[in-house]
């Protein structure tokens, strides 16, 4: 096992935060729909309106992953913390750097008193889906996702 | 046809929003999952960090529908708006108040400058999917929602 740590991300990680979710669209064969610069991540991230917290597991010197995550609001629970993207690079995969992201996850919500930690998983990702339930989280497999896109908002508005 | 208006919720609006959000909860069979409180759901939609933004279908005095949205955050396109409940009362469906606030919905997100306004359906809700796909929406079926419940999260942290 190679031994790693695992820290609040910096504003001057971003451009690696940034290279890692680049990995996880291709490995999710969406290469092509990340929009988001670094340096949008940094004003995001780092300016008077946080938009997430970003945590990074740091092996050898380098940031090997990340955990992004920020409130939503259930109308059944109140504030809820929701795990936006949970990313190991793959040639560090299977030292554990996941589940200290994740325990780091669980521990933030804690703090922060909330009900729920949400996320969404791909369906054919099994291997992620079988590490999340043996964490004890609950696959909602009768909710499904609804995506209008920035082409669909310019669409709907011209039909109304 | 019945007349309506849509106008933003007001703080005394919110025992009224409750009782629509446990009628949704009703019809998706789960009612005993509704912890939120109309004093809850007035503290955070109105308080020094408003936790989400909420609108309303007034009818004859009455508010027969709603519509909640807040702020995520996708690393792939930045801030995005999310939908969490769009609700109408059962016996005022059919007037139009769901597409009307659905409308107001896309023109907030269209006015924040967001790329993608996301929420959630269950499968079996053939005649919200058939209402959002007319609308331009995509349905995202090989994505599967995860909670870690509140439970959960203390068992979690008792096994790290």
């Amino acid at each position: 096992m190679k031994s790693f740590v695992i820290r609040e991300a910096r504003k001057t990680d971003m451009p690696r935060v940034l290279e890692l979710i680049r990995e996880l669209a291709v490995f999710e064969k969406e290469p092509e729909a990340v929009e988001v610069t670094a340096a949008q991540l940094e004003a995001d991230g780092y300016g008077p309106e946080k938009a997430f917290h970003c945590l990074v597991a740091e092996a050898e010197g380098t940031v090997a992953g990340m955990a992004l995550v920020y409130p939503r609001y259930s109308t059944w629970k109140g504030v809820i913390l929701h795990l936006e993207d949970l990313i190991v690079t793959e040639n560090m995969r299977g030292h554990g750097l996941g589940a200290a992201l994740l325990d780091e996850v669980v521990r933030y919500g804690a703090q922060l008193g909330v009900k729920r930690i949400s996320w969404e998983v791909l369906d054919w990702n099994e291997h992620a889906i079988e590490f999340y339930k043996g964490k004890g989280a609950r696959l909602l497999k009768d909710w499904d996702v609804i995506h209008l896109d920035e082409q669909g908002i310019q669409q709907y508005l011209k039909n109304i």
